[in-house]
């Protein structure tokens, strides 16, 4: 009933029409975004579906069941520049597949509503604003702090927008879909090394972690490299080496928690002085409020200590933050074993990175994500590859969750 | 006889006509620096001086004497952009002060030849290439390896000097001025905080260190901050953090060396990505060429420690090198004399930037600098300052200096 080949088929034709050399360029509200849009809009002529976008872009096609609550699967045409071929498309066709199946299996008539969903704008690629789409639908985002965004041409989001015939000034209205939504599912691949490390194919995403961004900046003295002896100096790069390393440890004291400085720059940045100014970005996640709180707190704790002791200052701003976002027990428990009916085993992973799951279940709807098997880890690259094995019981695997999930909103 | 309020004055009104509100402007070849040139020359107009300039552009004052064996005594005009009122300038105007002293002592005609030289493109602000008309003169500069250097708006060192009237090319028979040189003296700016530490108005430098500096560049593995658990990193960021903090130690080992990272970049260096590549300077520094070599094997050796235990590669590549220069030790005695006779005390300390002196010396004429105290041993900064009770004090001890080493060389 369901054919996970047909799926990875798909995803060929559509990196065949969308990428170059370089990668997926199918970057929100652009034109290859559009035509992708338009291949799939294709892809979904052969069903008797309601179709529609929202006020957000967001892109909707409806499978009517004989009751109003509705299923909804969703995932993203939209790439990083120079991107991978399965991030966000994956979860979209792996959801087609599933509507196929609902589809043939009740005659056209499911015993519930079935709605898939292409979300607008998950990577924020070009205005730097994530998952644009489902906070519209979810009603987290705020339209006068996003609206002048630009990238870095100039061009404002709210033109962009525009050119492709959306008002960003009702993306808000985009919450009108929100009416009847019982479940959300969505399955993505991982991005991460934590399955592959393990060997399995499948995992279940217990929620997405929160995120504490921060610019600390350190400042001692700028010197001259040759004359200052080293018990002279204030050295703002020492500071924030310190505090490079004391991260780990910070970090390490919870399971799931990541702490990264992922860019340092420094002041004034030639061989022959002392650095007089470190800015440095503090990414820290977990899952648990209070564990983010928590690592926050020993960061600037140590960053104080490292400052004093070095004789510098030390500052921090914050640059971004949301809280964690935990998904729905129940749907959990669903997740779990839909994926060791197709897989043998599971294992239970938070996400590190955002996804529209997260908006969603911020609105208040049920949802779950289910992972499958990055091979590197990696994504956001042309090289982002997942074997075609586990690709198929990531689709089966979707649809046997599909299936319960529907059976739950049925009884619920 | 000597007047160091005079040389204060005469500073005062050089940075009169060559500084604006962000400090001096004399940067070498341009129209300040000839401006500069031009009103130096106009101070030697009331002495009888033979003047010329050599083929490398350094402008020489010859007092004759009684002998042929000639006394040098050399500063430079040139400054970095936006640079401070002493660095070179102190120096040429306090051996105008000595060279009148001569003049006056001995009616025109002291015992032996004394030489005033201003030496061309000292800093190398524009072009890279510091000591430039002096190690013309002594004989160490590549004519090939420096002609074609630019400077940032594309223009070649070859032209600049062209258009001031020189020919690189022949800026080699500058070493037709070592003739009969048989001793050479600077004054200079200390650059860093040893004086001021230690409260004393003067010092005897010992010679220049040598450098070793290199790009070290670690190679880990990018990956996205969400989704990479904290043991499955190879952050090459951790790498170089490590060794910013280990060079510490290494270079504590030796009492007077000094090693700084000046420059970190992070690749691809933003908030969300792990470091997959750190490029850092480290640059070293010693008077001894062994604790030289033992510094940079000591950075090395850590340098694969940290690579290897951090899951990166390293790679080490030379971005200048210059052996120490020790300077004479008989002048060292004598230097250490005149700054006790008029100081009270003195103390013996290298010398971490380089100095024309250190190429004089490199050409065997026998070389000795004074340091006078830098106030917060701040330099290349319009703030540079130090006191007048200190700027007098050192006027004096150079010219007991120069009045010990003419003994010495007639005794010779």
């Amino acid at each position: 009933m369901i054919d996970g080949k047909r799926t990875i088929a798909e995803l060929k034709e559509l990196r065949a029409l969308t990428a170059d050399e370089n990668g997926a360029q199918r970057v929100a509200w652009t034109d290859t975004w559009l035509a992708a849009r338009r291949w799939f809009e294709s892809k979904l002529d052969e069903l008797p579906l309601e179709r529609h976008h929202d006020a957000a872009g967001n892109y909707w096609a409806t499978l009517a069941g004989a009751s109003d609550k509705a299923l909804l699967l969703g995932g993203h045409l939209d790439s990083v520049p120079n991107g991978g071929w399965l991030d966000g498309a994956l979860d979209l066709l792996a959801g087609l597949e599933v509507l196929r199946r609902f589809h043939r299996q009740f005659n056209g008539r499911p015993p519930l509503t079935i709605r898939l969903v292409d979300w607008a704008d998950e990577e924020g690629a070009r205005f730097g604003r994530s998952v644009l789409g489902s906070s519209a639908f979810a009603g987290t985002l705020s339209i006068e702090a996003d609206r002048h965004k630009t990238d870095r041409d100039g061009i404002r989001l709210e033109d962009a927008v525009r050119r492709v015939g959306f008002d960003f000034t009702r993306f808000s209205e985009a919450s009108a879909e929100r009416r009847n939504a019982a479940a959300y599912l969505e399955l993505h691949i991982e991005q991460g090394p934590v399955l592959e490390k393990l060997g399995l194919p499948l995992g279940v995403v217990l929620g997405t972690k929160g995120v504490e961004r921060h610019a600390v900046t350190f400042r001692g003295q700028e010197a001259h490299s040759g004359s200052t002896p080293m018990a002279a100096r204030r050295d703002a790069l020492a500071a924030a080496a310190r505090l490079a390393l004391e991260i780990r440890p910070i970090a390490r004291h919870h399971p799931e928690a990541v702490c990264t400085i992922g860019s340092v720059k420094t002041f004034p940045g030639i061989a022959t002085a002392i650095v007089g100014r470190c800015e440095a970005t503090l990414d820290q996640r977990d899952l648990d409020a209070g564990v983010l709180a928590r690592l926050l707190s020993d960061a600037r704790q140590a960053s104080e200590r490292f400052a004093a002791e070095e004789g510098c200052t030390v500052e921090w701003s914050r640059l971004f933050g949301i809280e964690p976002v935990p998904f729905h027990p129940h749907l959990i428990e669903l997740c779990d074993d839909a994926v060791r009916e197709i897989a043998g085993r599971s294992h239970r992973l938070p996400s590190g990175p955002l996804h529209d799951a997260a908006e969603v279940a911020r609105a208040g709807i049920p949802s779950v994500m289910m992972f499958v098997q990055s091979l590197g880890g990696i994504s956001h690259n042309k090289i982002e590859d997942t074997l075609p094995e586990h690709l198929e019981m990531a689709v089966a695997a979707l649809d046997r969750l599909a299936g319960k999930t529907a059976d739950w909103i049925l009884r619920g």
